[in-house]
């Protein structure tokens, strides 16, 4: 029962595309990550995944929408919810500070080949 | 699949301590609120209650603490969680901004007395 700074929080991530462990409740994790550029196709089978974007530019697109009319766009204070199962991409146009809250254990590129994009062991910060 | 402003929720609440639904993923709901001066004391048994102040100046404390020693004081892009089952109580020093993050069905007055506080059926925002 203590309190966190998102400011302190994104302070203590320097790297993108690295989330960091915020919070645990009821078997969900609130995360906080740096995003910059394109990230990989992926989906979470069994897992809804919320955005949230506190600093920054960042759209996610979804790979079964040729001509991206359903890409969500985001700025400051805006968020969205990529349903499970749904392949997505977030795409950060400029350094963007977001927080994501989904179920815990959930892997940041879901069922897209593991790569050097992939965290298996949360940081907390 | 859309995106959705904090700010343009937050507009869209007027009353306060009336929580209201933004989002709902993996059973949990995502909830914002207007706070105002000092709740009920109260506890979710089952669910932990995850306060994040967009805007404002909120104290959570708690009722086994006499000396609220471990009331934990939450300024703007702070978050906290009060753990399933502890008795708290929420007070705003200042009409306070909250997004809220819980699971599904959560009651806003947990296991205290129904009141005019209480909130069961949730709009949405």
């Amino acid at each position: 029962m203590d309190s966190q700074s998102l400011a302190d929080a994104f302070d203590a991530v320097e790297e993108t595309w690295t989330p960091h462990l915020i919070a645990e409740l009821n078997d969900q994790h609130v995360k906080v990550a740096r995003l910059d550029g394109e990230f990989v196709w992926h989906a979470h089978e069994d897992a809804d995944e919320l955005f949230y974007v506190v600093d920054g530019d960042l759209t996610v697109e979804y790979r079964d929408d040729a001509d991206r009319e359903n890409a969500v766009h985001l700025g400051p204070g805006d968020l969205t919810v990529a349903p499970a199962g749904v392949e997505h991409r977030p795409v950060a146009h400029e350094e963007t500070e977001v927080v994501l809250f989904e179920p815990a254990g959930t892997t940041n590129t879901g069922d897209a080949e593991a790569s050097d994009r992939t965290v298996e062991d949360l940081d907390r910060v």
